[in-house]
């Protein structure tokens, strides 16, 4: 039996890895074997595409080349570890999919639709059973972020252009991603992402 | 004006390097501003991610990640470094470009189209005003290499399958595309690569 590939989206900062552990539990307890995951990364020559990615010296990087270089980690991390995992029915939890790709590449620098056929070629269609959108207002979620990376460090209206980006792919596919409402407390996120894995695993 | 841009391809070890030294010497006595380059490289972030593509011990790298890199590695070196000196007026010269990646990748991976369609994406139909193409059987020219990167040490079938692909684009773009009999002296070469590019300059 395949197992299931879940995504969670959204800004960062919008409480996505605190609900990962939780999952992970959840699925722990219900005997899952469980692999969690991120991109750009999961795999070692897609983590070391993560560095040139994230590196806050690179200021000098092309936005195609960018869009280019999360596409190669993609590809890498679907075709030797994700699809592997799945086939061997485990369930697989990634922080951020090619959704990040669409609304931080394709909307955020203006790249369009291009975006999605570098993607089609990386992924060949092949997408997560569900997609959790953590809406939270960019400016706040911003706020939260200790660390902040060559992205989280581009100006609030990049923010905020993606964040609509990712408003406008939930009403798209409405059966793939629920959007989940960030500013609630940690039990109340946790709680409805449940009821929602309830019914993907019947 | 327009500077010029020239490329050099063919199996490792064909000669390529000591021609483009002799090439330098040629525009240098013309008063030409140049600049020698390579792929993938010539960038600060396309040299890091050269690292990542010829590193013997990344045997696991998936055909398609490989064939992003390679486009992400070019867009960066075309829109930071390649263009703009082109409108400076200088002469860029570079080993290797697009056509290895359709040789390399596209055939010798069986990638097929999807490499050029990748590529349009990464530059967007800019292509060399010549290009250098080294004719040398594929074994002899691999004979010839001291260090083999991940590349080099594919099966002498690829680099055929490759040499092959190599001799079609030759076919396929004769305006372009000047075929070089490697197995000369590299006077007897230089002597033609210059016929070509008193042509060019006229």
């Amino acid at each position: 039996m395949r197992g299931y590939f879940i995504t969670f989206e959204g800004p960062d900062g919008s409480g996505k890895s605190t609900q990962i552990k939780l999952i992970k539990e959840y699925f722990e307890k219900k005997g899952f074997d469980l692999i969690i995951t991120r991109e750009p990364g999961g795999t070692r020559i897609s983590e070391k595409i993560r560095d040139i990615i994230l590196d806050n010296e690179h200021t000098e990087m092309d936005y195609i080349a960018e869009a280019l270089l999360y596409a190669a980690a993609r590809a890498q991390h679907v075709s030797q570890l994700i699809k592997p995992a799945l086939e061997e029915g485990k369930v697989v939890i990634c922080d951020r999919f090619v959704d990040s790709s669409f609304v931080y590449q394709g909307e955020g620098r203006g790249l369009g639709k291009c975006v999605k056929e570098i993607n089609d070629i990386a992924i060949r269609g092949f997408m997560p059973d569900v997609t959790f959108l953590f809406k939270i207002d960019p400016e706040i979620g911003n706020m939260r972020i200790k660390n902040k990376n060559r992205l989280d460090m581009e100006k609030i209206d990049y923010h905020r252009i993606v964040y609509n980006a990712y408003l406008k792919l939930e009403k798209e596919y409405p059966d793939r991603i629920k959007g989940i409402d960030a500013g609630r407390s940690i039990d109340e996120i946790h709680e409805e992402i449940k009821e929602y894995l309830e019914k993907l695993l019947k």
